[in-house]
């Protein structure tokens, strides 16, 4: 079982990376840092001749990613109330993606696999956070990827969210079961 | 009375700018493209010392463009049931805008203002909008700026917008109501 | 086309029945007063040996109107951000209704209607009446029940609801479209 | 510490009620069988002259639990997606007893408990769930009322929430609050 977190956040050792450590403790898996990559923002030419045209930036690893996992974790600090820009950027760019003829299987592939979402913010995350479950819900839905679990979890300065006895133990019970799954 | 339009969308002639259009009917107003402002990610330091460090882009349009009006409209097709990156990156750097020390007036300025939402999306919006309307509402009431408005409009295609006889009625009443308070 | 209009409001002449009139006008329709109704909350025998037991009193009335209709209209005042108790009452009846062996046309009949919610409240209607507007979304999914319309008007004192202009145009357009499909 | 348990559900050993059993295990409190009380749905008479009258039911059984109490814990069923009729019936009463002259004290008394609610439903309830709590959260908001925790558990047969891991571990986290406090 392949597992990718994207790791949403524009600092070091956020609340949301932390929380997404302790569900993928002690199993393998990779990090992508969205920071860390290139991605530029989608360009709807969807509805133009010859639709979307070629983008020369790093997204080729998003895409990858999704195709070579089986559980696909979404780690974001909550900005104002929704997934922080530059995951919504990669989000966005999903669009062009599912069409493009380099990778014809990508729809198909996503739809075995599972998501999951670890969201973190300073604002009573687990009221305010829930329109943006139901956004990742639409969203999954769309792709028809199953949305296995969720956490909103309670963090604003660093470390917080060690705090947060109710996240801590949905990521460990979430830790057991895709340890037993591997 | 100021009015600023932040057009969303990556498109020309989107339907969401198309919606904005005519709320801004025969109004005096100002157009800000997001897609042609060149705008970095929040790089989120405020608790690091020394806190947020400049930015080197064209942010401070925006800011200007907060500070100068007295109506906010945020018009923005639904990428996945949520505002497009652009605008996403936008809004996540008020965080720091509203702690720099060269606007102090700026958190104070925005509670005088009012906001409007513009939202277009295929995919059923009327519905699977309303989280999008929830976390503006948030976002607003954080920042103690009325939310006076919004128009979930449908739309997929170029111009489709203009079949939607009940956003086109929305739009209309919204810009009598402008026109009156000019 | 036959449209049954379910008034959910405790009052006579509530914003929440003035504003079902207004989407009736002028086209036959029959009103349901909830309120008349005697109507006992579901007694959920689903999992017990036998099922639901025969109920003496008057949904009958209820499923008769679903049977028949092809538009239902649920008007409603929006009390506690969710609609009235005794709409409520009636809804969750519904899981009785849909297994009851007398009527086991029921559930495909309900599939070639449509419904429209009408809710009117005090508190910031449009924005904090969405969750219902959700509810009956999930509601009418699980029916497979086309959900074609809602409006959310604001009103609290009588006659209020006459006040609220985009309400009233929302109306007109809904009383226009049902006018041309009758 | 007072704490009252509100059992909205229709039949005897329901999973939310079991659920709230765990919340309350070990430790003193009493329970309200919705089910078992006569409550009238609210009469709605704000605008009329001479107000609310007095109603012959049991409210004043739940007024005096509002009084009386410390913790405020709302277990119900999701039925449609929402709370059940006999919960909903008991919340809008709410309006005519704030407005309730022999319980000028309730008002305030409200704003010093806190509220818990859990809801159990078997239709993927950890999302289709959400507006209910969004719903609750509002209510209390305007009762200036602490909304303290909330467990979306799932199950549909009588028992299932007991398969629900991570309801139960939220489950105990709350009961050990709730012990630790007491």
């Amino acid at each position: 079982m392949k597992i990718t977190t994207f790791i949403g956040s524009s600092r070091a050792e956020s609340n949301s990376e932390l929380l997404a450590d302790l569900v993928t403790k002690e199993i393998k898996h990779r990090k992508l840092y969205l920071r860390d990559l290139a991605i530029q923002p989608i360009h709807d030419l969807r509805h133009k001749e010859g639709g979307f045209q070629p983008v020369e930036d790093e997204y080729d690893t998003i895409i990858h990613a999704f195709l070579e996992s089986d559980v696909l974790i979404f780690s974001t600090p909550i900005y104002w109330y929704s997934m922080s820009g530059s995951m919504k950027i990669m989000i966005d760019r999903l669009s062009q993606a599912i069409r493009d003829e380099r990778f014809p299987q990508l729809t198909e592939r996503i739809q075995s696999a599972e998501a999951i979402v670890l969201a973190v913010g300073g604002d009573e995350p687990k009221i305010k956070g829930l329109p943006l479950i139901q956004q990742f819900r639409y969203t999954f839905d769309f792709l028809k990827l199953p949305f296995s679990a969720y956490i909103l979890g309670e963090g604003n300065r660093p470390g917080d969210i060690l705090q947060d006895r109710e996240a801590l133990m949905q990521a460990d019970l979430l830790n057991q079961r895709l340890k037993g799954a591997n």
